[in-house]
């Protein structure tokens, strides 16, 4: 999508609307429909997911879905040089796609509420579409995808964004969705099935400060709104409080073309500097891991677990299924390093290799913790010392679930900190400080954000 | 690199500069220097390579330069479904940098004579720097590379283009190399090398018409080369010819931001419908591949050998040295088909999945034509019949070097040819026209062009 930037005004004039007749209350909305629907979501043992067979790797009869496969991993990124794990291959590229419209003059998102079985709150807001072809081909022959072919044929709507982007790259393999909004004319009827609502981005934007209401899908979806078109500063004042304030300024810096080629030049060497050398192996061959028909598993109960979950229920696709799913060690935090320059912000980025990213390295948080990755004090990441940060510093603090169709109980803490002015902070050389309007103009290029940063981007909004 | 395009002016007055009093003789400098030079060329055993170690892959005992692996295949491109293949696996980032400078207010490009063992014509005109870190760390303790510093801290001078490109996907698994071109100010003196000497724009474009007389490496830095600023279309008039009047007026049509965005969506969808998925495997597990001391071949013949070759040479980082080499069946096309719109050149591009592409599917020249790839016509390409076309419509046809330092007479024709007003031509879906300045701000943001359609481009300028 290079750098065509529309919608910005709009966009910024729906974060400043917090209500609208369409959905008086979003919580509300949310609740009566996780009440609506009935499911039950259990762990069962790997070996017993009728369709899926374990072997080499786990995979569908059907050829389709996915498949859990090993790695071996080579790196000079980070404390450990090399190492084995499950990574799950979805070569497909799925639709993430929310639908926007000018009603009583205001952006409004067509957000479904939506059950993802592996979300520890089972029902969120979720993009208007999120399928990837196995769904929508109905390959388990379920229902077909509302909303669909708004994205795959928009005909004259306008596209304001479409790019295919990165998904959570230590536990995907080249894993990409292509993100989407399209905008529907305001004269445009658009039927509203019963688990979807309008709301304005005033509204996701509370309900992602509190937390576990939006899921992954729509945050990275929302994370690509830019409220500035480059070269186009404006001045701020609407916004609700002094910090939003700054945000609003910083998507209006570093946006134009020197500093984003600039940027990346700096990437480049960065790219050069970091190697990464993966290679698909056996299940059976990862060292330090257990493949059993439970689970696979670390010898030391490391990392996360591959394990069956077998899910009942009426709002999804198909009534009942069984899948694998990653389920995570508990304790994971992104975490964003801010600064104020004159009126306005910057976040520290680092340049990190990641063993599913499809160029290697990206643009990520200042600070991305794993607790169980971690022996001890020697191998903490840089800065990691900031999470123990003084808590009047501390600008977003929210638990956000990472995609709750392949992954359990990931949840991951999303913090913001503000570190007061003349604060010393020293960050090694793959680190360097950036706008949010640099930033998206990065994103807008392709793989250069991971979508660890882009949820801490949507959290900012 | 983003969309930040400079030097545009300064290119197209250098295209029309065809002589310098630096170089008075650019064929004649060639010879010299390949007559200075002695050096010989020997295909050998692969389990003769001094250092090179054959057994699930081929290896150096250092563990740097590169690989030779087996890949196995699977995609719904083209008509093969599934294949096992040879592969060189280089995750180094190589610089491939043109310096340029203006002298006698004209742009000249610093130029070596440097022989490549594969190539057929052994010394061609290359980039100023062509390096690999493996040698510019000098694993085998060679030289210096000359100029290097210039393009790793180019400091206040002007890098006008910066961009990790693809090369060959058919043969590299993932390989990109960083593209650039960098100006050193007017007032800033440069000693020059015996090998190296200055060349205006269309003394390069005189030598790329010849053919083998600019090497791959040289040809896709050149095709970085825009001769327009998005936006401010120029009048042609002083270009030589009518035919290159209007590949001029072609770099200025479609450099907007909302035709780039609607290439890229279309460019999504390509990658959305073709899927590709590969996997490295043992040299001794690919069907249809004999793999001994001698070389790796197909046991039919098909495609390309991995050979020893011994080189012994003075004009090299090092005296002499051995290494494998990928040896391609003859007959290699890449052919662009083009035609007039209004005054100006519309391209007919592909879509084209290639196993080693880092992004699955990349912008392809409208035919690609590997003769040994194909059992019979029912095999052929679509518009293959075009190869075939009345001799008038060919504009463009020299025969190109891929890149000599790992490829052996890898020798391929380049051919352009122009439709006649009014001619029908039916291309399937994934074929797309589009103008030489679109294509140039596609290649711009990193990987969307091949290295087999930039070498066209680059003989195009």
């Amino acid at each position: 999508m290079s750098v065509l930037i529309t919608g910005a005004e709009d966009f910024l004039s729906s974060v400043q609307t917090s209500e609208t007749p369409l959905t008086p209350d979003p919580e509300a909305f949310l609740r009566e429909r996780a009440a609506a629907s009935s499911f039950s979501v259990e762990q069962v043992p790997l070996g017993s997911l009728a369709d899926w067979r374990l072997d080499d790797r786990i995979s569908h009869s059907s050829g389709r879905f996915f498949t859990v496969e090993g790695l071996s991993v080579q790196t000079n990124f980070g404390p450990t040089p090399q190492w084995c794990q499950p990574i799950i291959v979805q070569p497909d590229i799925g639709v993430l796609g929310i639908l926007v419209k000018r009603i009583h003059g205001v952006y409004h998102f067509l957000m479904q509420a939506k059950m993802e079985p592996g979300n520890s709150a089972l029902v969120q807001y979720s993009a208007t579409v999120q399928a990837t072809p196995s769904n929508y081909q109905r390959v388990h022959g379920g229902k077909s995808t509302p909303y669909l072919d708004y994205f795959l044929n928009p005909g004259t709507r306008v596209v304001i964004f479409d790019q295919l982007l990165s998904e959570h790259s230590s536990w995907y393999l080249y894993k990409r969705n292509r993100n989407m909004i399209v905008e529907i004319p305001a004269h445009e009827e658009v039927p509203i099935a019963a688990e979807f609502t309008w709301l304005t981005l005033g509204q996701l934007r509370r309900l992602l400060a509190r937390g576990n209401r939006v899921n992954m899908n729509a945050r990275t979806v929302l994370a690509s709104i830019a409220y500035a078109l480059p070269g186009t500063p404006r001045g701020g004042g609407r916004e609700s409080t002094e910090f939003h304030a700054a945000v609003v300024r910083s998507h209006q810096r570093q946006t134009g073309d020197g500093d984003v080629a600039s940027a990346m030049t700096w990437l480049i060497d960065q790219k050069a500097r970091f190697n990464l050398d993966v290679r698909r192996i056996s299940l059976r061959e990862m060292a330090g891991w257990i493949c059993d028909e439970e689970s696979i598993r670390h010898r030391e109960g490391h990392y996360f677990r591959i394990v069956g979950l077998s899910v009942g229920a009426t709002s999804r696709e198909v009534a009942a299924w069984a899948q694998p799913m990653l389920r995570p060690n508990p304790g994971n935090v992104v975490t964003f390093v801010c600064r104020r320059r004159q009126d306005t912000l910057e976040f520290l980025v680092q340049a990190m290799a990641q063993p599913g990213a499809t160029d290697r390295v990206e643009l990520a948080a200042t600070v991305q913790l794993t607790p169980g990755n971690y022996n001890g004090p020697q191998d903490l990441p840089p800065l990691a010392e900031l999470l123990h940060c003084d808590p009047s510093w501390v600008v977003v603090d929210a638990v956000q679930s990472e995609d709750g169709g392949r992954f359990q109980h990931a949840d991951t803490r999303h913090l913001v900190i503000q570190l007061p002015e003349h604060h010393p902070i020293e960050a090694p050389d793959n680190y360097r400080w950036m706008s949010l309007g640099l930033l998206n103009r990065l994103m807008r290029l392709g793989y250069y954000v991971n979508v660890e940063t882009r949820s801490l981007m949507a959290c900012l909004l």
